[in-house]
């Protein structure tokens, strides 16, 4: 995805050696849970945000990319750290294609130890292997190229970037509940849950390149922005895209009752018989296909599915304007967050 | 507790000041997480750890507690951090005489939302909970009042502490299920699991004071020993101490089926028959007071229980003798060490 292969060596690269210590400082049973935490981490994943980290790095002058290897791993063990956590949380089963982190564990406790407590066992384990990849993540981060100044800076940042995944997390847990979640607390939970982490990557690129307070001021920005214009493009994809191309099924986030951009917009401008059937419908695992269906057209018809793609666009036109007027990046890192502005939003999947 | 209530009033002063600062930051659901928080961590607890920190920092010539106070309360985080997710793990209901962490949000859950999955949301709220104290900790500590250089190598210690804590835990968790544990495995699980954060408090002070790399050695092996002494009391009092003076039931270990030390000595010296009488009474919540009073009486007769007594009095001594001849500490600090070993191999409580 836009010419950034190269990049995702480097990254890759730094997990693998990091995972590589780890299991041969270790014996038997830690040795095999670093083995299937390093599965879990290099299973995949477009590495958006050590590579976002990267570009920002560059972007304000930064030369040598292998110097600050370590800290994109730091950032994308973070990011699993709250995966595995999230899927214990969210009791999911798949991530990736493949079982979650605690699933594995709890299957592997089955195997040598029979049904009872695997639940417990895998829960636990998923419990640990969360805070493993975050106390693997800040250990790379010491272990930076960089001046002490920067190293203490930029673990104050991924911290406050752990800081806004845990309350965004938090929020997500109660609106789960909460019938009457307005665009404001959904833009908060965003801001916290994806826009804390893909602006700390951005951070970390733009302190530890020597960008100046402007530059990281438009970065930041700029990654608030995008992680919304993802986040409302990933509630419409999950609605109106195609399985086959999404690979996820369109009508999960339904019958998940998840609160969408579209939920929340419907809510606000459906008409009491359209109500009733949203309410009737939402958070139903049960629902039929028609049902399913009869839900899209409510969104259609109140105009939040326009209304959605409308504030889509204008959050990564924002963003692409962050860009251009403030950031003051070299040319191949402009480039590249122009490009991800636009790709965020016209993604199919 | 050794005349150290001078030190506990800046401890607990730093951790106050550090949640209110939170509580100011937030507003609605997370100030009231933040407050469920505090009243977590500020519920009591000896505050050995900061404690030890403290005496470490003083034995080697430091001379401004004031300033490491962010380093005493990282510790503590650090420490009810495990505690939270522990708890979640072991499904205890009670900590320090009130409900746990994950408790206290099921039932505020089930108050507001009713019992369906109000067990999940617990369980969550203890993830994060545990979580949260370890982002802090870590940012207390970059706030040291210390040049860069020690900022950097204290984290580094921290995470060492976290690393061994994790680990620690996932060998507790596998030594439920397994029976031929040897001592060498119970050792190696209290060393990770107990040892690796009283490990870390010493290390953390001696390097903030200034200690040299033979003190910073004696410490972290005066800790090691301590801890294995620390828990091998704690075993013996979990079944041979008075309910009314550890406040804790002498039952619960036997029936929790918990590896204990007289556990694994008894299972290396006794009679075929006596072996019967063990593996069919341990871990059966159900197990009645006279089959209770039988597995006490094979501790004491394979000799386990004088085994144990023994070993815990052979760790203290140890430990003694590492601060005499080694540490190399100021008065006040060797004398608070010497009576801390003494204190834990005789301590009723």
């Amino acid at each position: 995805m836009l010419g950034v292969n190269k990049y995702l060596d480097i990254v890759n690269n730094e997990l693998k050696k990091l995972f590589s210590e780890r299991e041969e400082e270790s014996e038997d049973v830690h040795r095999d849970y670093y083995k299937k935490l390093e599965e879990f981490v290099m299973r995949g994943g477009k590495r958006l945000r050590p590579i976002g980290l990267i570009m920002a790095y560059i972007g304000v002058g930064g030369l040598n990319v292998e110097d600050i290897a370590g800290a994109c791993a730091a950032i994308e063990l973070l990011h699993n750290s709250s995966l595995i956590q999230d899927d214990v949380m969210d009791r999911d089963e798949l991530r990736r294609g493949k079982p979650t982190f605690h699933v594995i564990y709890r299957e592997w406790f089955k195997r040598n130890f029979g049904s009872e407590s695997a639940e417990r066992f895998g829960d636990s384990m998923g419990i640990l292997g969360g805070d493993s990849l975050l106390e693997m993540g800040v250990k790379s981060l010491l272990k930076v190229k960089a001046p002490l100044e920067k190293i203490v800076k930029i673990v104050d940042i991924y911290l406050d970037s752990y800081r806004g995944i845990i309350e965004g997390q938090l929020l997500d847990l109660l609106f789960e509940r909460k019938i009457d979640i307005t665009e404001e607390d959904y833009l908060k939970m965003i801001d916290l849950k994806t826009g804390a982490l893909f602006k700390g990557a951005l951070l970390i690129g733009g302190v530890l390149g020597g960008g100046d307070e402007e530059q990281l001021k438009a970065l930041g920005e700029y990654a608030v922005l995008m992680a919304r214009a993802f986040q409302i493009q990933d509630d419409i994809l999950g609605t109106f895209g195609k399985e086959e191309e999404t690979g996820k099924p369109t009508d999960s986030d339904i019958k998940q009752g998840k609160k969408t951009l579209l939920v929340i917009k419907s809510l606000e401008r459906d008409s009491p018989e359209q109500r009733k059937t949203l309410l009737s419908i939402l958070g139903r695992e049960d629902a039929k296909p028609e049902e399913v269906e009869a839900v899209r057209r409510i969104f259609v018809s109140t105009g939040a599915l326009d209304y959605a793609k409308a504030r889509a666009r204008e959050f990564a036109e924002k963003a692409k304007n962050t860009v251009h007027a403030k950031a003051r990046l070299k040319r191949e890192a402009a480039n590249f967050f122009i490009s991800l502005a636009d790709f965020v939003i016209n993604r199919k999947y």
